[in-house]
């Protein structure tokens, strides 16, 4: 069923110890929307400037994502710089220009009323919250938060939490909306918040998902916390967009599901890593862009062969 | 089959966030052993003082851990004094008293030579070295070592390298003993310094193996990287000695089997887990002397059912 993501259309430019490229095609909702469109039809929400042009919006049609919802406006589209050294655990942004995303207002198109699934990706929270308001009906919302809101918004960002089936958060967002070092705890108190259901990204090791029987309106057996791994990838090219790459991998699994229960949402973890892993390889959306389900299969299934105890002889 | 262990049998002076412990039994070779003597027969080989008495000997016989080879010397045992604050991901040493373990230097009883296992827990390579060499025909070598050697000691311990058929160590010493950030990198560049296989631990993330083909004495399947989780837990009481229990009941998980497989080191890796998941619950080693094997089934269990896609429903 259909996914409707909210969030930023973007170029990015950015430098690694791998290289250098200026104003790529990025964005939260972008990263998302590709991911996600190997598994279920997706709509997005946003707004773009006169420098987003015929080159980028192929990148929507050819994986048959609906731009209805995406405004073009007059002036620049979004664009972050940002850097990654070291381990590339984690961006130094070296400039934020909002351009027409600063005054984003976000309009739903008719067409998209009878979306099914809803993903807050990673904006002002006011906004998050007018989408959610536009979209009574949806059967599940899932959303994602970073330090800004948590920190500076966070009268706005609890609302939305109070809205959420699924948070998609890492460790150190986690802590920071919980005042807790440990992560149980954390969880714990984050999910007193709202969300049903709560996905902690560990990075290069893996996700965290913890939840509660109400996640869930199916049930094959007693939900415990889950640990999928991430697959150990020695050539990182960039990392951006990795953690809405697995958002899209993680909701779009399950929105091509019938219903949830604890084994769509255990797969899903995994199919978050898969598509994850694909984004790290190139800059940008290169790798997600010329990826293909079989291959995603079969990453799939390396997934499972590093960190299943029983593995096919082959 | 048994393995011999040569290590520091030690006190701990401990502080934590939960509490304060003085001078309670502790050092890499006392919480080795007694998370391996749940799999196997264990033989320790180290120096203790006159503080070392019945209460702590009880400790060992109680897990019928042979200690002919802890020798009893004039003075006072090794005294660690840490403490731990925060996440608890890293303890502060607050003091070194080294002791009689200052002149430490192993001797190996005559009834310890038949012994097919040999772990090297984490002392001076020197040491190490001198306790492989009077163990030639063992069937397995096993080792950890730490930032100071690694730092300080680096051509001792490049010796001890060429030795090991598994070394298990965590993110930060594969990251200084390889000088990569990238732990795929960095894992290639530490086995090509000897080891067959290569532990990494991250803490409370769990633990990868990297491995060769030529590991293994047989084989069910090709090796690939394999990742363990750890248990999610929210009272970490003390984290001293979750990586020596951690290597215990990997290596004694090992040493129970007929031979090394890649399905073995799997089993292993998980076993690692769910010590080490124990000895985090109280102060020094009151959780490792009082669980059961059926204890660690269960755990064994929780710990599949945190990380396999497909569990019973119960």
């Amino acid at each position: 069923m259909s996914i409707l993501v909210v969030g930023s259309v973007a170029f990015d430019t950015l430098s690694a110890p791998s290289g250098h490229r200026d104003r790529v095609l990025g964005g939260a909702a972008t990263h998302f929307a590709l991911a996600a469109s190997f598994f279920t039809p997706v709509r997005v929400v946003g707004v773009v400037g006169k420098d987003f042009g015929p080159r980028q919006q192929s990148v929507f049609d050819e994986k048959k994502i609906d731009t209805a919802g995406i405004e073009h406006a007059d002036g620049l589209s979004f664009h972050w710089t940002g850097s990654y050294e070291g381990t590339m655990a984690e961006a130094k942004t070296l400039g934020t220009d909002l351009n027409v995303f600063g005054s984003f207002s976000p309009k739903i198109p008719a067409s998209y009323a009878d979306s099914d699934y809803l993903f807050l990706a990673n904006i002002d929270p006011v906004l998050q919250l007018q989408v959610r308001r536009q979209m009574p009906n949806v059967k599940l919302v899932a959303g994602d938060t970073m330090n800004y809101w948590i920190n500076d918004h966070r009268e706005n960002l609890l609302k939305v939490l109070a809205e959420l089936d699924i948070l998609i958060i890492n460790d150190g967002e986690a802590r920071l909306l919980s005042g807790e070092h440990n992560l149980v705890t954390a969880a714990k108190k984050v999910m007193e918040l709202g969300p049903k259901s709560l996905v902690i990204k560990h990075g290069e090791y893996g996700a965290t998902a913890f939840f509660s029987e109400r996640s869930f309106t199916g049930s094959d057996g007693v939900p415990t916390p889950f640990r999928a791994p991430a697959l150990p990838i020695e050539t990182v090219v960039d990392p951006t967009g990795a953690g809405d790459s697995f958002a899209g991998g993680f909701y779009g699994y399950i929105a091509s599901q019938p219903k949830l229960t604890p084994a769509v949402l255990r797969k899903a973890l995994f199919y978050g890593g898969v598509m994850g892993s694909f984004a790290v390889e190139k800059f940008g959306t290169e790798r997600l862009q010329n990826t293909t389900r079989e291959e995603i299969e079969e990453r799939f299934q390396l997934f499972r062969a590093i960190s299943h105890l029983d593995i096919e002889a082959s």
